[in-house]
């Protein structure tokens, strides 16, 4: 097998759900690409690892110290939405509805994967908190056990800050999903949080 | 969102079959890689596409003019075994049985596609037989509908050759197939290629 096509499968093959097989059929589509295009490529893929850093106020991913949203004058940041990484901000960002910040912890707390509550980002949000300019933390962890562990945690440790509300995000059955195959947790949820319609 | 980050989610969604949430994950897993696997990783892409060719005997990738199969002396120069694409090539190495040599066709006859038999790397397979060496050419190919067009049109191609025998690959059931899942054609092959067990 030649050298360079080894190479680059051996390479491929390392991301996430790409197997060999995977990585060869992405080398031959690599091998269709303009030169320009395949190192277009992958100069951002070194840009984006060398160059990226963590928003010292937020965690979340960011070009500069502080990333966009923490620098925006016209975010709340009196409201803090704490997530477990950004792709969940980035699809809460989606909704365009948001105005207020973020505390992108990093993870959930969970011993099976050997990931302590010192290893979340807590101190950011509890320096914000402690500054004073913080009156609602909504909690918006996926609901598993360990986000369900993280939630009570977090709670825990916001405990002792009067004047700060916690909320968290609704459960219940979301657009689009078929009532005969949400789980019994979820409908139970929603059941007892059922609201009056407004007629 | 991130300039970096944008920017390499959006050059990794043109991959085929990443779109832009595979591609965050991607993201976040390059993220958690050392750096230097990364530049390696970008390195290994960058040179593949640089500087790979195709062999000039038989279109299989090469880091050489010639590839390592075409230049080996112990393969049988006498028999060609004619495949679609590389990984087929790979696939047939994998089982260290085949000791003849390759013609990488680049793709089947599709008219769908556009793709005629001019595009096809046939003129090197019949290089190979005028130049005298070849007794035995093995179609290889996928038993589609396009396969098939093109078995048909390679024998066409090769009747004019006398000397030459042309054989293709056996239909039939794989060895795990359960038989209940093959489909109606393979199995009807299969009953009509049956051999004697010699007891």
């Amino acid at each position: 097998m030649s050298k360079l096509l080894d190479s680059v499968v051996g390479e491929l093959s390392r991301l996430p759900g790409v197997g060999r097989r995977t990585a060869l059929r992405l080398a031959m589509h690599i091998l269709k690409m303009e030169r320009e295009d395949v190192a277009s490529m992958t100069g951002a893929i070194d840009d984006f690892r060398n160059n990226i850093c963590r928003c010292a106020k937020c965690g979340n991913l960011s070009d500069e110290e502080v990333c966009e949203i923490c620098s925006d004058p016209s975010r709340d940041r009196s409201t803090v939405c704490v997530v477990e990484q950004v792709g969940d901000l980035l699809s809460i960002e989606k909704t365009h509805q948001y105005r207020g910040v973020y505390n992108v912890l990093g993870g959930v707390i969970s011993p099976m994967q050997g990931i302590a509550p010192s290893d979340l980002r807590i101190d950011l949000l509890l320096d914000r908190i402690a500054a004073g300019d913080v009156r609602e933390v909504i909690i918006a962890i996926s609901a598993s056990v360990e986000g369900e562990t993280t939630m009570f945690y977090l709670m825990n440790r916001l405990r002792g800050y009067s004047g700060v509300k916690i909320t968290t995000i609704a459960r219940g059955i979301g657009f689009g999903d078929e009532l005969e195959y949400v789980d019994e947790h979820t409908i139970t949820q929603a059941m007892m949080n059922r609201r009056e319609i407004n007629q």
